[in-house]
């Protein structure tokens, strides 16, 4: 179903000279929460240069929210306000749909209405974007309408914009990110206070930055939105998160972290995207695992709360963003950044002049897949519990014997180990598939001098 | 004088589902230098990939070089050659003009020709648009063209793309950054190996990470001219390049490399775009010279030939953007993504929507101004040579006592010194105004304490 767009939109054609003159973009938003809020305050506080910028004022007229009283106290009395965000969605007076609600399930809905009604959209929305992502830009492109996400990946970062726009030249290799700030904040205490995951996770939430059900964030299911939207923009492939592997930082334990340290790296939850063209295997590696990296990387030092990405091209070579990894305004930065490209955009059809997924639909690779876990490459940290110090020399001649290639063997310093703790081998490896170490540690599980569960963690050397 | 644009350019309206069938936009390119033979290399390599991003094919049909016979083995055969960057600038055949060439005063002429033409140009010439950008730019408005300039500020960084697209949402506080490879390369050695600077230059030049006249590079006037252009998309401002206060590193001793190592901090050369609003003062400090950095910064850890930008935002905090300083496919990066820009456009009058210099121009401000020198407003390092290990609390009072807010005053250690260096005093400041300073320093010289030349430098904390 079709509309046509609003005449008035239509009727602007665009005049630089007369720009402070073309009537305001109309924004209608799903939504007052903490990112909903912060977008009416700052889209109200910088106003006058948000329009200097846009070439256009950008108007909240209506919003729809669950509770009226509170969204009244936020946004006042010059905006309506509603309790059905569909008639949010398909409001005649309405250029552009923020969706800053969450969820999957009704946000579709309303996203899809919206695009039926031939509205722009701008959403912070990961989990709609990852699920149904494909759907929705189909019928986005259908209507010829812009779909904007940059607050659903890296919050004030123009990551999207980066990939999208800014390394359009390049093959992209990979796109390694520390995305979600929640599990950042747990690792830098684990690392810099010793502490246990529980207890971290406790602190993080006592000081807000871990929600009362923090699952989506701990397991790394958010994080996988993230790196799966960011790989469609670098690879030319339609959303895949159905088939990311994720695994989260809930079962971490301190002494890998102290361990991790006595080697010389650090652990962090890392996503990552690669595309792979080695030795028969073609596709694309797409996973979020807690990793170690080099103490000494710049990826090292993205700690506390903060998000950061690094992109390899074969041009660019690497290139790193980094800021805020939560928050209400710093998310409200990245949707009225949207917000002002679709200002600046000159009629619908322009809408698709930037692709939703960087790509135009004729240069997707549909048959570009996520490589299965079992073939993703790349070095690893093992853990090996032994009954002896002396079974340090049986342990990495057993693992290079199972076609591990084992780089380093040492044994963890006591200061690393708690009370009580037996010997501990820590093994680093060069690149390896996965599969390979999946049957080493499980064949090690057999083994006499083995005296514990193996613990096995990817090393990224993230690298140009 | 205003011409026509090509009129296929005019006739292709935009049509998403036949994105594959628009004709190639074509580039005409002046230069084929490092930059230009980079360009020339990625667009060829990665053609298909550029194109299914683009939306149609980018095509390089013509070429100005001075030496003809070294610009056919890189081009090969299929693109004209010729030795007049003018009629490239006019070519009829062309739709986008690619300087890359350098210089400012033909330069200029070309790219006004260029634009008078109908033609979009695309330039890594920091130092033509930091000194007639503003004359380019209100031409380029006049003839509704695109000038884009991605490549002339921080190699493959997209930062002019952030400032101007991504980041819109935000009244900019500052902009900081580590704009020049070649002196962080030669920061890094001094700092890394003890070098002075004259044998850090030595080295750059003999491993290509110094030209052979360094002068710009090492006195800072390139990094003066990025800082410009970034300041006038961060404040909505003319470019101001000739009001900007630059000081390079050419005088910095290795001994204040190694007391500001002793004080927890790095020597970079920072420039700094900052808009003051405070007691009175208002306008912009953009001013490039080498800074102490805390040791523990991530932008302490943008080391070697790499470059790192920092950006304060009221709505996004701090965001950061790193990539490499230097090189000729990591140039032509950013030069293709802009040619990308450019071939997304659906017509002429699109070129504007995204302003030149992010802000359309009713809503630059030409009454913000750069501040003087005397009004910059940092916290300073001090080292004032003193005869005796005694005086050093008769300096810091002193100093005190000038209005100078001291924080830190302390003995540099034996080891920061040269043989047969005296006691040297060094002092960390509090924020304090450059005349503030100046003054104390030049009474310093009276002092009889004082054994030799005080040496200052500013300190930047680069905090939310």
């Amino acid at each position: 179903m079709y509309r046509d767009p609003v005449p008035s939109l239509e009727a602007s054609s665009f005049q630089p000279s007369a720009a402070a003159a073309m009537r305001p973009l109309r924004v209608g938003m799903i939504g007052i929460g903490t990112v909903g809020a912060g977008t009416f305050r700052v889209l109200a506080r910088n106003q006058a240069l948000i329009a200097g910028r846009a070439g256009r004022g950008i108007e909240m007229v209506v919003v729809a929210a669950r509770n009226l009283a509170r969204a009244a106290s936020v946004v006042g009395t010059d905006v309506a306000l509603t309790n059905d965000p569909m008639l949010v969605a398909t409001h005649p007076d309405v250029d552009v749909v923020v969706e800053v609600a969450g969820g999957t399930g009704p946000a579709r809905a309303w996203v899809l209405a919206a695009i039926a009604a031939g509205k722009h959209v701008v959403t912070a929305n990961k989990a709609l974007l990852a699920t149904h992502g494909n759907e929705i830009f189909a019928a986005a492109r259908q209507h010829g309408v812009a779909v904007a996400y940059e607050g659903a990946v890296a919050v004030s970062i123009p990551i999207v914009k980066a990939l999208r726009e800014g390394l359009t030249a390049n093959r992209i290799e990979w796109v390694a990110g520390i995305i979600n700030g929640t599990t950042n904040f747990i690792l830098s205490k684990m690392e810099g206070e010793g502490l246990g995951f529980a207890q971290a996770l406790e602190q993080a939430q006592a000081l807000g930055y871990a929600e009362a059900d923090p699952t989506f964030d701990i397991e790394g299911v958010d994080a996988a939105h993230k790196i799966t939207l960011l790989a469609a923009n670098a690879f030319g492939m339609p959303v895949r998160f159905a088939d990311a592997q994720v695994e989260g930082i809930t079962r971490l334990q301190g002494l890998d972290v102290a361990c991790a340290e006595q080697l010389g790296y650090r652990i962090k939850l890392l996503g990552v995207a690669r595309r792979r063209d080695d030795q028969g295997v073609q596709g694309v590696e797409l996973r979020v695992q807690p990793a170690l990296v080099p103490a000494t990387h710049l990826m090292a030092h993205v700690n506390g709360s903060m998000n950061g990405i690094m992109v390899k091209g074969d041009a660019s070579g690497i290139t790193m963003y980094y800021g805020a990894g939560a928050g209400s305004e710093q998310t409200a930065s990245a949707v009225i950044a949207d917000l002002v490209d679709v200002a600046r955009l000159d009629g619908t059809s322009a809408a698709q002049q930037v692709p939703h997924l960087g790509f135009h639909a004729h240069a997707v690779d549909h048959n570009l897949a996520v490589l299965p876990r079992a073939a993703v490459l790349t070095r690893h940290y093992l853990r090996v519990p032994v009954h002896s110090a002396q079974q340090i020399e049986a342990v990495g001649a057993w693992l290079a014997a199972q076609h591990v290639p084992v780089l380093q063997v040492q044994l963890a310093h006591n200061k690393a180990l708690p009370p009580g703790s037996g010997p501990q081998v820590l093994v680093l490896t060069d690149a390896v598939a996965q599969a390979t170490v999946d049957l080493a540690v499980h064949a090690l599980a057999a083994h006499p001098a083995v005296a514990g569960p193996v613990v096995t963690l990817r090393v990224e050397m993230l690298e140009g």
